[in-house]
């Protein structure tokens, strides 16, 4: 198999992330997207929505979605659980990895998105209101974040999962959408410094 | 367990229509959400986003976003599946419900939340262009889904899942937000002719 890999764009990251906290590896084609490879023949005949990582198995079949990718996985791999346990434990891992991917990275990614320069020839039309509109959304999720993680140590509960994953790329994304962590949000910024200190997190 | 509803919008109705599929009652406590009492106190203690359905067990444990609680349920009753079976069967329609969701149900909810007069308090600030600009978002993954089903009868396979349920949710979405299927989508139109004939449709 192959990993169509994106480089420093979120999704490619979030897949290596999970990837080196499983212990697999997986040989990666490199596409530079900021030369638009990830519109060239290469990734487009494989994903026809143009969208990286695309991961091909030896036999052609096409998996695109970071996430579904990392699941693929996770059952082919299941330990460490990444996903959760139990039919609770796996509910409410999907709940919070929705929430971090819905209600943050999504802000996150708008506001990036519809504000630099760079990115004017990906979003069109750019439409800066609606990126502005955005930063205060994440900042509002942070502030319900910061509550939920002065009872546990990670996004789902005591365990490391896709959640914190998500999160980690999420709040990294935060530097280029030029949105900050506030500073009284204790609980997210401990929790960021153990995720990010994390030997994954340099995938 | 009780399922906090709120009739006629998107997701509760998705998780409603899944329930359906696989057979299940579940005690509803109705949420008008056009009186807006998905922001009173019922719901926010149970969920601060203030976001419907929730799902409260007998033990008080609360479960939100509605795929969240659907893969609850698929976990205690995996038959039929709706999420599909085995490694890679799991992450086909996982990466279809994903596609389902963030491609052509994002973009419709953006296009009827942004532009509709009943949405103003709902979506604060409210940018028409932004909504504008995802009708053809919306329109263009409708031509990528056709080519797609042209090949099969369902949206991740042979087997109706949890992504047909997205779909059919985010197609019946299209009315209030005024967009419409292509008439030469002949692809599209047979398989939401098929999945809205399903009892489930009408949960």
């Amino acid at each position: 198999m192959k990993l169509f890999d994106g480089g420093r764009a979120p999704n490619p990251r979030r897949v290596r992330v999970f990837l080196a906290e499983k212990g697999i590896e997986v040989p990666l084609v490199p596409v530079d997207m900021g030369a638009m490879e990830h519109r060239g023949a290469a990734v487009s005949s494989r994903n026809p929505l143009q969208r990286l990582p695309v991961l091909e198995l030896d036999d052609g079949t096409i998996l695109t979605e970071s996430v579904a990718i990392c699941r693929y996985f996770e059952e082919l791999h299941p330990e460490p659980a990444l996903f959760g346990q139990g039919a609770l434990g796996k509910a409410v891992v999907e709940m919070w990895q929705r929430r971090m991917e819905l209600n943050f990275m999504t802000s996150v990614a708008s506001a990036f998105r519809h504000i630099h320069p760079a990115m004017k020839e990906w979003e069109v039309p750019q439409i800066p209101e609606w990126g502005e509109a955005n930063k205060p959304k994440a900042i509002e999720f942070l502030r319900f974040l910061d509550g939920e993680l002065a009872a546990r140590e990670f996004i789902a509960g005591d365990a490391y999962s896709i959640a914190d994953i998500t999160g980690l790329i999420a709040v990294d994304f935060m530097k280029p959408a030029r949105i900050h962590v506030p500073e009284d949000c204790a609980n997210v910024l401990r929790w960021y410094k153990a995720v990010s200190s994390r030997p994954s997190a340099a995938a």
